[in-house]
């Protein structure tokens, strides 16, 4: 009897060719956040269930995997934010303020299957920590990591969008609609889904005087260069101490991000953008495909006022960021946005040994590694015309052949597979060709455009 | 109410400073893994129940982490194999064979909680895998590899053990004791705790006769050299054809591991290798820490007939291996062996902008990481006091400072904290002096020998 093998839907399983390309994605990832003084951080996928729903309430409880395990009460974590909070709690007199971790692991929803949603996915998080502060400097800088993260990656077309929780819950105040500002900014969310006559509907459904409803629409509605935006926003200043606030931030940040190097193009204030979580309180960040606004924010995040409140009374402020990994993989793999032409293969170049002692061949795989390139030495027993097939499917860019002729010559046959020319030269110049034949096949980011 | 934060016990959390250790020594095994063509796979942490549990039965079965979500029964892995056996036995159809993957991922087993025993760690597996068929010359470069990983780690006095289990068959089978084998290989495991004398008498209990008991401690009492255990060997040569094959096979595994490079001091033949897992057929491999045999085997594995049988008729033979990287590291703590004078801070420059605009500190900051400097640009306003306290306690190496003189004059202002030297020199000469200060402090291993 068989048990019929099975990956569960709404988890993600690649084949070896695309998991390098997830590789090299995490691996840039990895790379940026360094460059900008982000120290990596790995905590535990399993948490007690008290610790993790401190918070408590809504979404979060129904998705949790919870179980016990002896009387443990043990939940999968859902996301990277409530760990770093316990870390930090935990860790605090440890730790140098501000603190800037990166973490990118897997977290786990059990949400209901659909095509695109993951149960268990990758986030790959960036904070900044303050103990007690934390300057707006670092609000307009992580705008600026993202664009780098993207731009190494390759991706080209897209925009962060940029807006400050403080102006919405400013504008609301002075509304006198403080009190609605949760529900009519999740209604106003739905502006591109249903047109604005039906939000206006909504808005007055929920007990917002028609006039103000207007006045809501047309607040949102401010649009045009960043310059022109805040420009509009200037006509509001002086009725709301919050609103001014805001705007000063949104202002700095504004003002900063061109000195942090952020082209205009990839980034526009957007009055629209709200972010659905409660505790984000100053900037919030989302982050669209040009071309694929369908797809909505592909790198969310903002600032917080207090990171860690349920665990500890020290007041840590923070900004973060997360790329839902795993979800943006599954879409630009649809969007054939994927460079399948970058190598791929298990290995860079496959050994064949043509003789019965295997040492010379090993000697010449030795070379190659220790020169950086990865080597398949094949030791099956099989017919010329197999081992070639082999070298085919896996896609292998160059096959090197070592039999008695090339040991005694102390030369190097290797063929390169997609043009099919076949060289013998010394090991020197066989390197530096498979090098450049490398270096040639991932020229081209991960991401196209 | 705040809740106590916590990490649950035998789950690792490190420290900032730890964790980059960690991740240097992930970052070594992912490249050698790669330099010998092995392909990063990743498969989720969940699986069903049904198809995880399909070998069913033992120790396995209590320690798992099992629950439900809706209407499945879910569990989480408990190691690697299992999960690649299911998806080999998937994706069959569209891997090539010898299929070579390795995989860094977090398994978990609800163990009793102890010192050093953890229930959530992460193994480093490589396997390869034939289809029908794998040759035995993978079976010698499988230790190689090892070899090569620990090398590349900076760790020295280890010793890879390798035994054959076809031997071992064989010879209870010469006894008349095939049946009993289990039995007496799980007994004879004990021989270093408890002495041959109580091993015996444990023999005896399980029904062997005593003489024969007596030829079993004096067949696993072999010692010597490779040359004098493999000659020893050759004496029971001829009485079943199982241990003649086994024989043959250690022979070839022991005359190719030379030819793979393992130097002779980390590689020892020693018939008291069996690993208690049942479907090892072939070559078994245990490796030692010289001066610590009683931490156990840091790094296991062995060649299999047939990896995904409870999933598939597909005759798949392989050769794999495992570190217990939670594991290994924990020691490597506990015994003072990881070299803590590598850079651990969470970047190299610290850089302290002296003047409002950030936009020349920016772009100071962007020409060190073009160079793969990393560089936190500090933007709270704090005393230079606060600053410097804080370059301390991160431990960064440089601290740059960037003021008006230091902009007109077109210099960087640059620190050793170690030293305490100061330079004020151009870009490209201060670029220079970061890079030949972080060689000296990286030029250490990760492991201290």
């Amino acid at each position: 009897m068989k048990v019929q093998p099975r990956t569960l839907s709404g988890f993600m399983e690649l084949l070896p060719g695309q998991q390098i390309l997830m590789e090299n994605i995490m691996q840039t990832l990895r790379e940026t956040y360094s460059l900008y003084g982000f120290t990596p951080l790995d905590t535990p996928a399993i948490e007690a269930s008290e610790v993790l729903l401190a918070k408590g309430g809504g979404e979060t409880e129904k998705q949790i995997y919870r179980f016990s395990k002896g009387d443990s009460d043990l939940s999968l974590r859902f996301d990277l934010t409530v760990p770093l909070a316990k870390y930090v709690a935990l860790h605090y007199a440890e730790l140098a303020f501000p603190f800037r971790r990166y973490q990118i692991g897997k977290v786990y929803r059990g949400e209901r299957a659909q095509r695109g949603r993951f149960r268990e996915f990758y986030q790959a998080d960036i904070d900044m920590i303050g103990d007690g502060k934390l300057d707006v400097s670092n609000e307009a800088e992580m705008p600026a990591i993202i664009y780098q993260v993207f731009n190494r990656l390759g991706l080209r077309k897209f925009q962060i969008r940029v807006n400050n929780r403080k102006i919405l819950n400013g504008f609301y105040g002075m509304l006198g609609l403080s009190e609605k500002a949760g529900d009519i900014m999740r209604t106003v969310d739905k502006l591109e889904k249903i047109g604005a006559e039906k939000v206006k509907g909504l808005l007055v459904e929920l007990g917002v005087p028609e006039e103000k409803a207007g006045e809501i629409l047309a607040f949102i509605g401010i649009k045009g260069s960043n310059e022109q935006v805040l420009e509009a926003l200037e006509g509001y200043r002086g009725r709301n101490e919050l609103f001014d606030l805001g705007l000063d931030e949104l202002k700095t940040v504004v003002k900063y991000l061109g000195g942090f190097g952020v082209p205009q193009e990839n980034f526009a204030v957007d009055l629209t953008i709200a972010r659905g979580l409660d505790y984000y309180t100053g900037t919030v960040y989302e982050t669209f495909m040009v071309e694929h606004p369908e797809i909505g924010s592909i790198c969310s995040g903002g600032r917080y006022d207090n990171l860690a409140e349920y665990y500890t009374d020290k007041i840590l402020p923070g900004v973060g960021i997360s790329i839902g990994l795993t979800r943006l993989f599954y879409i630009l793999n649809e969007q054939g946005m994927l460079n399948e032409e970058r190598n791929t293969a298990p290995a860079d170049v496959l050994l064949l040994p043509m003789v019965e002692d295997l040492s010379p061949a090993v000697e010449l795989a030795t070379r190659f590694r220790n020169a950086g390139v990865r080597v398949q030495l094949y030791g099956e027993q099989k017919k010329f015309k197999a081992k070639m097939n082999y070298a085919d499917k896996i896609g292998v860019p160059f096959v090197v052949f070592l039999g008695e002729d090339e040991i005694r010559d102390g030369v190097v046959a290797c063929k390169d597979m997609k043009s099919g020319e076949q060289t013998k030269m010394g090991f020197e110049e066989t390197l530096e060709r498979v090098r450049e034949g490398l270096a040639k096949k991932n020229e081209g980011y991960v991401i196209l455009g």
